[in-house]
């Protein structure tokens, strides 16, 4: 019996983390896969504006590279969300199921709160023969305390990463166990986590990273000077109790 | 006056993490990094063994730079430690005053319980007017999960790691707090976590990775076949509970 979908082989989905910014921090083995890739997909931006990955990438994406830009918007409602990455992952499937090869780029690491989970978790299951790689990457973190200059943990440290800060008690709870903290997208807390740090004296082991290893990246230290900071969303706070 | 320290501008120091195993995992920058440098540094390996970081770079360290191994016990005494670090910093800044850039290349990312932050204290406190750049580098936790094909965060996901385990109280706590955990160093206390494990009906939400991203690599998945493992002692599991 003639079967068209056996005839062209499945082109495979690589997933790789781009790094916090610099474009010298993506790794040579996702370099080597973006190169390979026939389409480089990635999260769309916000109207008007590249996607994050896309602009880390810049130029290394090739004229004769096909561009897929996949909807992950920037919503919490989850039937929302859910319907987007259905979508976002029959995009894709198309295009494997004709034997191209994709690779989805994402910021950061791939697999610390990347955008890269959703689309596989929602391939795999509407599709569970795909085949995935994955090439992590250096996460923000790292990229911020080599910034900063100092360790993220040493010998027995304890470390506790907060992506969003739900009440004023989790971060309270946190310091009690961690010697080292890190909160992720600290810019809209940030007031109310001045006084629990000014209360515990933590402001001179706290710090602030901004676009850590881009070009417009920015630091603030000695934190008892800045009650108040306008940060943007993607601003990450190290403190080290120890 | 003659002043003959004045007459060599100090060499600078790079600290780059040349990424869990696979060589291929260093990043583009680290790699530059590495092929600028006059002299190589990193932590020597065990009596007969070369050093972890010395393996991943193979031949990527060429013939015309020059190796600098630096003693870093395997012991847990202060003094002990505290005397090796003075010692490493004592040799490369004989070398920054010779005028010659030296590269410390550590496993992993510099920053996350890396060696090289002993050697930079140790330096900066002797010698405050050292020049150190940083070079992030991707961890093995990131590694591991690529390798296990799950995500190690996603959304609003707490991330605790324990970089060894001092007790199991400190495990209970953590598992009532965070959503995902990552023990570091799992080999000499595995059998001792199982039950924690299976207490929480965890077994099947916990993974063991040995050398992620290694062609040795090995995985254990399905855990409550496995009450006891003779793992290495660079050996990690991941528990998500979410």
């Amino acid at each position: 019996m003639f079967s068209p979908a056996a005839a062209t082989p499945l082109g495979t989905l690589t997933g790789i983390g781009v790094g916090p910014g610099d474009p010298d921090l993506i790794t040579v083995k996702a370099l080597a896969a973006l190169q390979r890739a026939t389409v480089v997909a990635y999260p769309r931006g916000r109207p008007g504006q590249a996607g994050w990955a896309e602009q880390i990438l810049g130029d290394r994406i090739a004229p004769h590279q096909r561009r897929l830009p996949l909807d992950f918007p920037f919503v919490t409602d989850p039937a929302q969300l859910q319907r987007a990455w259905q979508q976002a992952a029959a995009q894709v499937w198309t295009l494997l199921a004709q034997g191209q090869d994709v690779v989805f780029a994402c910021e950061g690491d791939l697999s610390f709160y990347g955008t890269f989970t959703y689309l596989a978790e929602a391939l795999e299951r509407a599709h569970p023969e795909v085949v995935i790689h994955r090439i992590p990457g250096v996460c923000s973190p790292m990229a911020a305390v080599s910034a900063l200059g100092i360790p993220l943990t040493k010998q027995g440290e304890k470390l506790a990463v907060l992506p969003a800060l739900y009440s004023l008690a989790d971060l309270e709870q946190t310091l009690t166990w961690a010697e080292v903290v890190v909160l992720l997208k600290v810019g809209s807390v940030y007031a109310q986590v001045w006084p629990v740090l000014k209360k515990h004296q933590l402001l001179h082991r706290s710090w602030v990273v901004v676009r850590a290893s881009q070009p417009n990246q920015e630091i603030y230290r000695d934190l008892d000077r800045f009650p108040q900071l306008d940060l943007p969303y993607f601003s990450l706070m190290v403190i080290r109790s120890a």
